[in-house]
């Protein structure tokens, strides 16, 4: 029978950049023993993102970050939001460019991620942050 | 035992801009009675997004406005698709740059939204519309 | 009773481009018999996405392309990671610009989508794939 759990997984981040954290993710859909199902991810932050990215060349990650602080610059004089630091409206945009959850689905016990897909939180603050991503998984 | 529900919201716009609706949205969920679950909501246009943003400095909503109409001008002379102005192909741009849709956990009776956490429709064109959202909800 | 299933779509690129397949994915539903509930569809790749547009004018998804294109150069001298040519970090980048899943609310037997909405993979890569596509219905 259909039947649901839930969990927060915490992820620390050291500054802006990718952190991957499927190991987690997948070790907690493996003691849930759903074999159908789906898993929703939702990260509590507005300066912050939940991404699927390639996770073989670190060089991806780098050069995201790199195409991002290029696209939506630090200390902009377009914002007038700034009272965090000039990486803090930046961080916004950065949110709306991208995604604050994810849904992927659960087949024969396992995420079905592709061979390189790992799931992501983009941290766009220079300073390290504990972040907090709800898990939602509905099967059976 | 897992049950669902659905309904649509209504948000009126007044052309282009956020409008918070996280207050209905957290009233239909709490008439729902549901503990834990997984809401989803879907905007039925092709020229408005759905999106969590900060709820707390309204300068957070102008600024990102500003940096999308800098990113994605109107009248851009790229744009062959201008049946309905010089915001209409933009309008496009702006929903593929974010998303249409949004899945957030329910957790102890509420959304699992963090402390600066709100849910907006963002109207991309200069016109006021009457924008309809899809909800589902499940949980129990 | 809520039940699930789950299937694999299938979609052939032929090179960079939008490639709607609301069809395949409408006809499922119907043989599947939910009235209400929710479908996700998630991309298995790195260098697609999953969008809902306009499907009327075939300019909205030219323009979409040219925008990107414009956005997210190829061969931009930023990226180090050039490992399968000058579209390899951009389509990268698409990917994190866009999304690589989509939550659709199904009410009446039906997806919610608005009168102009379909569903469409974007390829990024200027060679043609086969995408794969997992769906996930949940209902009743």
């Amino acid at each position: 029978m259909l039947r649901q759990t839930a969990t927060t997984f915490a992820v620390e981040t050291r500054g802006r950049g990718l952190v991957e954290f499927t190991r987690p993710v997948a070790a907690w859909l493996a003691q849930a023993a759903v074999e159908t199902g789906l898993l929703t991810l939702f990260v509590r932050h507005t300066s912050a993102s939940l991404l699927i990215q390639e996770n073989a060349d670190p060089d991806v990650r780098a050069d995201l970050d790199r195409f991002f602080a290029r696209l939506v610059p630090d200390g902009d004089p377009l914002f007038r939001h700034v009272d965090e630091g000039p990486d803090d409206m930046p961080s916004h945009v950065r949110s709306a460019l991208t995604s604050v959850q994810l849904a992927i689905p659960v087949a024969d016990g396992r995420l079905v991620l592709g061979t390189w897909q790992g799931i992501y939180l983009w941290e766009h603050r220079h300073r390290g942050h504990r972040r907090e991503v709800a898990a939602h998984l509905l099967g059976e």
